[in-house]
């Protein structure tokens, strides 16, 4: 495929680093990480490994890391695992949660015993959550959880993790933070968002799609979503995925190893971008806001995000209309909602997410493509009316 | 690694046809299946082939296959997701179940509200499902749900499921079977099984570990154990693992195709392994049943199985002393215990599980080492007496 990808917070391609660790894991060393063959050492070995560097990319210890198999999975886990270790209570969730955060909420709240009760937390026109209304939101409903993104994935807004994690500590709460987004983009200390458990994934970060982890103090009591052979410290069960934990580890190593220079590279793409899409008319989702560095969310009004994500696919560009999660279930984005966002101007909403093989060219090209689109697309709209 | 691997049963090598076809995901083709442009459409299409080859090994629509990770999660997401779209009532399996169907059964026992019974089916001395006690529990207490395994992965014994599900559907129970162990050494057909739900998993045909698969009947209704974006019909959220599901298809595909030759071929080397072992006074668990053709389970009395494992392995053979995924829970094989074989002799329980690469002269091989290896123990043992 010879597309320009522009959709990085969707998912990245594999590292050749990352690739050449995982091969042997298919063939070679193939063994199952619980027999207690040579076969089994090997790959034991190598899940050992890859759970320190995934430990050191977030400052942690080996012990606190309980791989899953992807993002949906450690949010599911925190977010049911917790609950199902306490009485039913409040769980305060912001308003620009990933559907895998607010859903397995939603369903803590529609169970008919046990029943949960989900408080969100407002965000922001710039698309922050609210500090102030957060407290007054606990000081109002004591909650026993709370999971505040690090960065959101659609607008790339940075969150302040930290001070809402000063909120729920002060009620006995545990603090949880999807921080998918964040990792690879910005650093990312466990120990500084003060967090009790916090969520990273292989496949944003040139790692491969099938690997994850729930990081976990040793304070926060989970029951498992997966029981059965008492794999991750009985906390989630199953034959470990040698081979794509093996790659997230390497995954780990590189991401924080690149981090300034590509934070740096992408937001001067970014910027570039912004700069021409501003001069076409664009209005930019959370530019008042602290952003992860490689993402824009923007609108030209009167041109329909999907219509163009359409016209840019055609010209060669890859780009998401919204998070490409909910791609499946189509509607108005619920995180530009929240933001108070005009819905007709939430229509017009696309993202583009760079990486770090991304290059200013590519930028110009898009910038030009997407003028040509443009000017058709008006010119067909005011043909219509 | 040039061990002579016998342990199927844990776990398989990826096969080159399978390796070869998962490869275009990991970087050129490594799009999320949910984005809108051409990186996602080749994602959605490459997931969307697997799912018809996955459903065509079973005799399923394709509509009727849930992805998940590995075999565990799909057996807590029959477990589990039925449970939570049932009023709390009676659950009935096994007593050789493996712990990913135990454990979350236990589990939903343990709840504090809602809490379900368990009841366990009690095999034979052979290892099979005892059909007439099975008939008797389920008059005695009405299950809502059931499942039974279609082969064990220790002694390999084929257990009659049609006739459980008979049973089971006289009392409007939702019906389940773990096939992972079944699929690809013997035939496997969801409608003459008559399920409502069956569990196949990859890294057990010679596919990749990250992909296994619930396969469910129209009737059956499931909560989801993973909540969020949607995918998989709503029932098993989380960005597609492309590449492993991929390897998934493939792998049934060629389960199916080399399932007469494989069957034939492991069956020659597991008769010629049980004839020598005999011959060293072995007992061989489940010989008078029907059993899966590759595996063998056997105890030389007097001999501890963990230690004949450590010396096999030394001499380069690789097997297992009971389930791999218990050896993280050391113990007894609860398989063995329910068929009221004697401690002293479950502790010298070893499991060998052929595959189709392997060969007669590595059988032959095995029985000189282990000829050598039980007379050197005995004459240890004999000393310390």
């Amino acid at each position: 495929m010879t597309l320009n990808y522009f959709d990085h917070n969707a998912t990245t391609r594999v590292d050749d680093e990352v690739l050449d660790a995982m091969l042997p894991y298919f063939q070679q060393e193939f063994g199952n990480a619980s027999s207690r063959h040579a076969y089994g050492t090997a790959a034991r070995q190598a899940v050992d490994k890859a759970r320190e560097q995934v430990a050191a990319a977030v400052g942690v210890q080996p012990v606190q890391v309980i791989f899953t198999s992807g993002g949906s999975e450690a949010n599911n886990l925190f977010v049911r695992g917790a609950a199902d270790n306490l009485k039913a209570g409040h769980i305060a969730i912001s308003a620009i949660e990933h559907p895998c955060v607010l859903k397995p909420a939603q369903a803590l709240a529609q169970r008919t015993a046990e029943r949960w009760m989900i408080r969100h937390l407002p965000v922001n026109q710039a698309g922050q959550v609210d500090i102030v209304a957060a407290r007054d939101a606990m000081a109002a409903q004591k909650p026993a959880l709370v999971s505040v993104m690090l960065a959101n994935n659609e607008t790339g807004v940075i969150q302040d993790v930290a001070a809402v994690a000063d909120l729920a500590r002060a009620h006995g709460a545990y603090i949880h933070t999807d921080a998918v987004q964040g990792v690879g983009k910005i650093s990312v200390d466990f120990a500084s968002l003060n967090v009790h458990a916090l969520t990273l994934s292989a496949h944003k970060i040139y790692g491969p799609k099938g690997a994850a982890a729930l990081i976990v103090d040793k304070h926060l009591l989970l029951k498992p979503l997966i029981y059965g052979g008492g794999h991750e410290s009985g906390l989630r069960s199953g034959t470990e995925n040698v081979a794509a934990i093996v790659g997230f580890g390497v995954a780990c190593e590189l991401a924080v190893a690149r981090i300034a220079v590509t934070a740096q590279h992408t937001a001067q793409l970014r910027d570039r971008l912004e700069q021409g899409l501003v001069a076409m008319g664009a209005v930019i989702f959370g530019a008042g806001a602290a952003r992860i560095p490689n993402t824009c969310y923007f609108a030209i009004p009167d041109v329909e995000g999907d219509t163009l994500v359409v016209k840019l696919d055609k010209a060669g560009f890859a780009v998401a209309s919204g998070a490409a999660c909910s791609s499946v279930n189509p509607g108005q984005s619920h995180v530009l909602e929240a933001m108070q966002v005009d819905p007709l101007l939430a229509r017009c909403a696309v993202r583009v997410s760079f990486g770090y093989s991304n290059t200013l060219i590519q930028v110009e090209e898009f910038l030009k493509a997407m003028q040509k689109i443009v000017i058709s697309l008006r010119a067909i709209s005011s043909l219509s009316f």
